[in-house]
Parts: structure tokens; sequence; C-alpha cells
């Protein structure tokens, strides 16, 4: 491949180059890159903000994240923020400070990932910042959205017994992440060793390509359930669910035998000698929705594809409670990631 | 100064120790942190949004500036950006990359300064994210405001013949860089040497602690001058001018015994043997704005305060020029702040 040093564009260059080929879609986009600031008409809708910075050797690792995949997985987990809001993600800021050791090309691979996320979730690129870093790569990523008024899903409106529902399955990302670790070192002992991947591709794909859940909230919506609470599951379903529960002063009972868990997954963590379950509440990156609903919903969420329900809220004096396969009950604590410690 | 650890919060619990005091004052603000994305209602106003990343080493040097001064700057740069679309900033999320040799006492500085700008501006803090960094503060602003369906005022309206008007003075943030920097170097030879700061209180608050001119916002909106175009100088005079004139497709004279500059600049470059004309053409970070005006609106601009004519703009064929002392013609050169090179 060919290298371009990022000073023969300089900044305003640069950030012409990259985004010339993104095109404005949404109504609500009236101006986009190229001014001091972008300008949207959100007319009756109520508009959400949420913002994701991402570090290298933090956040992600370049030894075995491609560039194209990490621009999209970077626009997608803050759509998916949005999502779990009930919303739909309509705009995306994305700032980059990149040092001398990338080139114009591994730029336009990341912007080329990023606008593969931005066509297949209908999101505007709408603005930005480039600027040199001393070390690394960082991505700072803003995204906008749009609710209707009377159907934005906060973290506080759990009310004890309702359904506690996750979609997808989880742990699988991070399983992805560990294999990925296990190659990386096994390469670095021996740089002829080719990876081995075989079998374990969907583990890969939700580490290096997760998607955000747009169908799901279709799918609600459709089905005319509104969710009671709702959050993405980034930093492990123990700890989201521990938000959820504080904010809507709930407890919360999940069964053992009731967490998604996907086939390649187990097989993993059964290479690695790790506890699949520990990995499904505390692995993070799992994209996958959480959220609850009224009990009067039981037979509209129990047929509903693509989402399981995991167990029950409960009154906030009952605490947090995991149920094991034997009926023993475990604190539920949050181990997550996290990165500050 | 006492030192706590970040550690000793984690990611959700340091968010909430610095962001808890903040209180939301605008009614466009339905909810700031704590969700996976804010909410707000801009009814039938239109919404702009700005970001701006800045990296320590490249945009900042902690050796001479105050993290309470510098969460100042990081928030109204933002602003100024949103004031530049002739709009009102509004909120603001905030993303910090720490490494560990940052204290919690550090970021309630830093987070100190952004209150007395969010306070001073009218601006709510609605979100954000912290996390550990390798190297040094990587600080993420996005500055969300409003505006008035037909009151924005975008960088490509300008006409020929529009009057070029220039806010306050230019080039003292940059002497007061130029100071900042020889200090330093005073200060690594001989730790010792105390700063020599006497008559130099305004270079350095233009470098330290800039306005953004909310207020020349709130003058051009009484006396009713819409201004053609318009943005904020934060890369040096050239470097918008040329902005300017290339979106709108006009060409310009600016006349070098216009351009306003302060005496403590004036001083300071005579001190250093440099060119007051180039620093305040070249400079950047003055974060004034520049604008342009029918000619219709002379006689409001002309009894303006705070603002000077500096030139006017020209068919696109005759170039863009400074017209020197002597009358005469030098071509304009973006020589900016252009940090990628």
């Amino acid at each position: 491949m060919s290298r371009t040093e990022i000073s023969k564009y300089g900044e305003f260059g640069l950030i012409k180059h990259l985004t010339e080929r993104f095109k404005n879609t949404n109504e609500t986009t009236l101006k986009g890159v190229g001014d001091d600031a972008a300008v949207l008409d959100y007319r009756d809708k109520q508009v959400l903000v949420t913002t994701d910075l991402l570090l290298e050797g933090v956040h992600f690792d370049l030894m075995y994240v491609p560039m194209k995949h990490l621009g999209y997985k970077a626009a997608v987990v803050n759509f998916s923020d949005i999502y779990a809001m009930n919303g739909q993600p309509k705009q995306i800021t994305v700032s980059l400070g990149v040092s001398k050791r990338f080139s114009v090309e591994d730029l336009e691979e990341l912007y080329a990932g990023i606008e593969m996320a931005c066509k297949t979730y209908g999101v505007d690129l709408i603005g930005g910042d480039t600027s040199a870093s001393l070390t690394g790569l960082t991505i700072s990523i803003t995204c906008i959205g749009e609710a209707e008024k009377d159907k934005i899903v906060y973290r506080n409106g759990a009310k004890p017994n309702d359904l506690i529902c996750v979609s997808g399955d989880l742990g699988s990302a991070y399983m992805g992440l560990q294999l990925l670790e296990r190659e990386k070192i096994v390469f670095a002992a021996n740089s002829e060793a080719q990876p081995d991947f075989e079998g374990k591709d969907y583990i890969l794909q939700r580490q290096l390509k997760p998607e955000a859940r747009k169908d799901i909230i279709k799918t609600l919506a459709d089905k005319g359930i509104m969710p009671t609470s709702m959050m993405d599951i980034s930093d492990g379903l123990s700890s989201e669910l521990m938000h959820i529960c504080s904010q809507s002063n709930v407890g919360c009972r999940i069964y053992e035998d009731k967490i998604p868990i996907n086939y390649q997954a187990v097989v993993m963590a059964e290479e690695l000698n790790m506890n699949i379950v520990t990995a499904a509440l505390n692995g993070g990156e799992d994209y996958e929705l959480l959220f609850t609903v009224s009990m009067d919903d039981y037979d509209k969420i129990v047929t509903m594809e693509g989402v399981g329900i995991v167990g029950h809220t409960t009154k906030p004096e009952l605490g947090l409670h995991l149920v094991g396969r034997e009926g023993e009950e475990i604190e539920l604590q949050a181990q997550g990631w996290n990165s500050l410690n």
C-alpha cells in the first residue's frame, strides 16, 4: 500500500479530503462539515446527544484491529447509545488526534469504516476536527439523534416486578478479545505463526465489528412495547443492571441459566479455562440492549425473536442477585471494564 | 495540595464527583449527565453543533497553563464557534483522557474552570466520558447551541464590496504565548528565576483566559446588523479571511494600518524582535469575530464600540491582498496554526 504523509494535506485539506465523499441524507441536517458549527433542525422532535472518547492502547490495539473496523466500531458504539434511549441516531462529529506514524491511507481506511457505519444506520457526518498528536491515535465521536417527545426510555423507569430482558447474546465480544490477545502473544513469540481463527468467526466479528440493535428498537415499536427502562450493555450485564436498579430504585433477580450465551463463546472459554458466565456478566462491549418491560407485556416479549427474559426486578430492599443453577443466590458485583483502575 | 488518586473513584464515581455541582439552567436541557445520552428540546429553534479536541503537548503545555484556566479556555473556544454562527451556546459535553500523572484534585481544578465558563456564558454540562490514557491529558468538548431559523450567519454569504470587520484586537494571544515560552526557557535554565510578567497582564490573559464575543453578537442584534458572513479567529486573520473569501467567492483588501493591535502586544513584539503585523495576521487563538456587513450598515458599524473595519471584499478575480502602510499590496498567505505540518 502506498503511503502519503499527512503533512501533504494540512489540517483543512485533510478534513476535506477525508469527508468529501460523505453525503448528508437526513432532513434534519441543514449544514454539515465546513463552517464553525453544523446546523440541524429537529422541529418537534427531541434531541439526544452522546459522546465517546477512544484512545489507542486503552480502548483499542492496532496490532489486531484493522483501521476500517475501528472506524466502523467507533461510530456504531455511539449509535448504540442513541438506540438505548429508544431514539434514532442522525448525525455524528468525528475528531481525530493522529501522530506521524499514521499515513493518509490509514485515515482513509478509518473513514471508510465510519462511512460504512453511517450508510448502514442512516447517519450523517456533520463535523469534526483533525490535529496532530504526540502519541498514537485518539478518536472522539459525538452522536446526535432524535426521539419522539414521549418515547424516550431512560434508565430510571423500572418498577418492581418488571421483566428484565436482554437482546442477542453476552460475553462473545469479550471472548473474541481474549482470542485476539492470545494470538498476539503467539505472534510475538513466532512471527511466522498463522493465527488460529477457525470456527471462531462469530466471536471475532462481535469484537471487531459489533452492530447496534436498531432492529430491536424497531421490533419493540412495531409490537407496541414501550420498555420501562433501557440501556446498552457496553460494560457488562452486572454493571449495567446496577445502573438501572440504582437509578430506578429497584432490586433484581437474574437467572444464570437464562443468560444468553453463544456456542462459540462457550468453546473459547473452555479452551482458555475461563468461566463463560463471568465473561457474560462482566465482559463488556456486547452492545446489546438491556431493558425492562411491564409484566403485562409478557406475551409480546416471549414471542419476540432475538430477545430473552433473564430475570425480573424486585423491591429495592431485596438487593441485586444472580440465581445460580442450583438455586444459590450470589450478590451481583460490578467488575465491568473499569479502565481507570 | 492533597493528592487523591483517580483510581479511588473509578470511572462512574469520578464523573459523578466532578459533575455533581453542575446545575442545568437552560429550558432546552431536559436531561443532562447520567443516562446513555442527554435529552434536549429545541422546539422551533435550529441546533448548532461544534467540537474540538485538545491534546497535551500539542494544544496546551501544563508547564505554564493552570488546570483551571485550561478548563475555562477549552469550554470558551467552543462557545466562540457557536457565537460565530450568530447563535447562543447552550450545552456542552466534556470527555477526558487522563494518565495516572493526574490527581482527582487536578481534575477538580479543570472542572472548576469549565464550571466558571458555563456560568459566565449560561451553558449546561450535559454529558461526557472519562477514561484512562497512557500519556498525558486529552480533552474533547462538543458544544450545542441554538439559533433562530433565519438568523444563522455562515461563512459563505459575503458579497463584493462588503465591509470586513474585526472585534477586539489581534495578535495579543500569540504574543502572550511567546512570553510564556520565553519564561519557560529561562526557568529551565535557572529554576530560581522569577517570571517577568510586569506590564504584560493583558497579553497573558488573552492567551490563558480568552473570552468568546457574546457581547458583540448581542450588540449586532441590538443594532439590527445582520452580518453577511462570519467566523471566529482561531487560526489567524489571514487564514480565516481565506476561508470566508473562498466560501463566499469574493476577493478582499485589508489595510495594515487598520488591523487592531494592543499596545502590550506591540511592546512584547519589539522585545522579542518579532513583526507584530505578522503575529496579528497569523498568530491565532484570538477568538475574536471576523465578519462582513453590507456597505449599507456602514453608519451603524462605524459607531459600534469594540469593532473595527479592516477592509472590504472585492470581486473574486482581484485576489486577496494586504495593503501596506506605503500602499504596497501583499498577497495574503495562510500560515496559521497548522499543527499537522
